[in-house]
């Protein structure tokens, strides 16, 4: 066995003496990492503190830009593997570091955010990203069309609230798309009461596309949820 | 073939030469058009933007009446198309603009809203109108039945926190129609949070009929998703 | 056939010559009464139109009367009809007018909503009463346990949400009784925002009480709903 | 039979003389007990009633102590019901009881919250606490799997939500952990309106995380219902 097939193999923690001891490591670089996003943004933190993470963060870039380059280097081919979802996935988790040097505060913010999708690596890691992956393939028609049918929706409800409720209240509903922020915080049933219709026109318009879109916004999420369970329940074999 | 088969043909999409691009230019109007209907609605919207909305809507009002005409002089039976649901639909598209000419400012809002109803005319050409249709016919009797049903389950509410409430809120409670806008608010679990009850009674009341009342309005909401996709399932064959 | 048993076909509906029509008149009035308590609490309404509803309420109730004597003659157990559900639901359709004779205004309002319970005369005469009545039945103990183990949870978060708030929202969270309207509010995501946890403590337990206790809320709804539906089922052949 | 088979017996509910007197003894005990935890925290609780109900208390208390060493004591493996999960809930009934002796009033209040466990104790005595079991052993996997998702997922968004909002509101978006409340709120749509996202952005990303996450977070919700209903079924024939 040739050392790209090695590597590969430890990456994928089915390493014949290694093991899955890699893998753990960059789950738990991972996790940490993860962690650290929340804690640096906690008030009060002490400078020591923030030292220990800015430090401890440089350290899980290094780590997953050397991930990174060995994926690259060891991938049967190349270009697939960078512009593949994955391969944006560890570009994503390390690129922010690499932009941000020489750059003012404010842009650094709008970078740091990226972070977040170091998540998406922890999937890759946890075993079930096939598994979340046939899902999506499985319904992917069906979301696409439902998702579309969902923003139709939006919108829809959307122009009609804003003819009832602009004059009244140019501030809240002061275009087609600001409405478009009440219609999707009412069709999820969240309803924060930052902004609701107070005409008896846009009330009773509310009420009538209550019903209906309920069950249209209700559809993608239903999908989702199916398609993962049977996937899950097609892996195992039946318990009763 | 003549001339009013291949003017049908066009307009269904399946002409032996033109085929889709008819659909096409027409579907793309229907998507301009509902943009335009947002965009022109954002405040701060310089005059050139604003001018050139109206004459693309003067373009997109004449290209689908010149449809609605072909459409009426092309039908094996006029009259039936004319008053068909499609019929109706193809005319709400360009009615609110014949009747504005020569109106004032405010009735011309009350016209505008309708052109949202050209969102009817993009499900015609997306070729998912049968299915819609479809899962429709089959739920029929159970909508109109569990309509109704969730009808006299707000009214039933709206009486009960009518009593309980009116004498304390007078002005969120101030009629039995007044108050099925806070039943629909709270039975759809949106809960705005603008009226709710505040009496001991009215607070068990609410209690009591939230849980009872929560099934009753999502049954015709479920019904909808699962009939439309009961349709879809039966249009392709199973995968597993 | 004697005269007892042509009233009683009368009143079911299935009279060899009069028909439904008896039925239809009763539907009719049911409506009317059911509207008529919602217009009388219209704010501004015109004398003449007050007079009118109170003329027609007698009416109204004349002719429940009548039905409630006629239905105790013809029962053949008079008991029976009495003391069923039915006998008490026409029961309390005319109860309040004999009761509210000679009191004054402020206990009248407490029977007038008993009126609303005339609702439930409606669900008769819908020939819907008999399929709720199963689909009831074939759900009553699963109702019974669900219902006992949704009101203890609504309890056990009253207490833990007491403890954690009292001290900081004293008004709000008086008494653990005083806090199951929150419980209620939020378990069933209505979340008016009248009442919300302020404390670390208090949202951190109401997050892991919202995952563990909307599954438990959902049961018995999902109950009723899905029961209602399986009768539907049985009751006409398959369609596919 | 020795005298431990007996008590134990007695303890059951399955005892040949006594049978479920006192099992429904101990029902009685742990219910007033509940109510007495609600009744105590009334504002204008007489003085003569709250000192019946700390007398009460130290009965509850006695007799829930009694019962705890009869099960230590008549318990084939004493360690083995100690350490139990029953073993646990039976000492945590009677524990904050005596904690509580000579200490002060705040931390008597941490301690007396402990007592709505008691409720646990009312499960085993319902007999539904072995179908409780069952279920929860039959989802034990996808529960861990979709609760740690449902976690990640809060985390994911109050990431998010945190850069977008934290700038404009910090008081209500203060750390990322600060705004997993947000997240629990919004996700689960109870939305009680304390706190929401007023820039663009973050309504922007709070609309696309609702679709996606909403789906994901029904699933653990989801997967104690259907199992406490499969389990149901498996215990009784089926009807139909």
């Amino acid at each position: 066995m040739d050392w790209k097939k090695q590597v590969r193999a430890a990456l994928e923690g089915h390493h014949p003496t290694i093991g899955r001891s890699f893998v753990f490591v960059l789950f738990g670089l991972i996790i940490f990492s993860l962690l650290s996003i929340g804690i640096e943004t906690m008030p009060g933190l002490p400078d020591w503190a923030r030292r220990f993470l800015e430090i401890a963060d440089l350290i899980v870039v290094a780590a997953f830009t050397v991930e990174y380059i060995l994926r690259i280097l060891t991938a049967p081919k190349k270009l697939r593997y960078i512009f593949s979802f994955w391969g944006f996935v560890d570009l994503i988790a390390i690129l922010p570091f690499y932009l941000s040097i020489g750059l003012d505060l404010r842009s650094l913010r709008a970078l740091r955010i990226l972070r977040m999708f170091r998540l998406l690596k922890m999937i890759r890691y946890s075993g079930a990203a096939d598994r979340i992956g046939a899902s999506f393939r499985m319904v992917r028609e069906e979301l696409i069309v439902f998702g579309l049918t969902s923003f139709l929706t939006l919108y829809f409800c959307a122009i009609g609230i804003y003819y009832f409720e602009h004059e009244v209240q140019p501030d809240k509903f002061s275009s087609v798309f600001d409405s478009m922020w009440w219609s999707a915080v009412t069709l999820t049933t969240v309803g924060y009461g930052d902004s609701y219709p107070i005409t008896a026109g846009g009330k009773i318009f509310t009420v009538l596309v209550l019903f209906v879109a309920l069950g249209v916004i209700a559809i993608p999420t239903g999908l989702v949820s199916s398609a993962l369970g049977r996937v899950r329940n097609e892996e195992k074999p039946p318990k009763e």
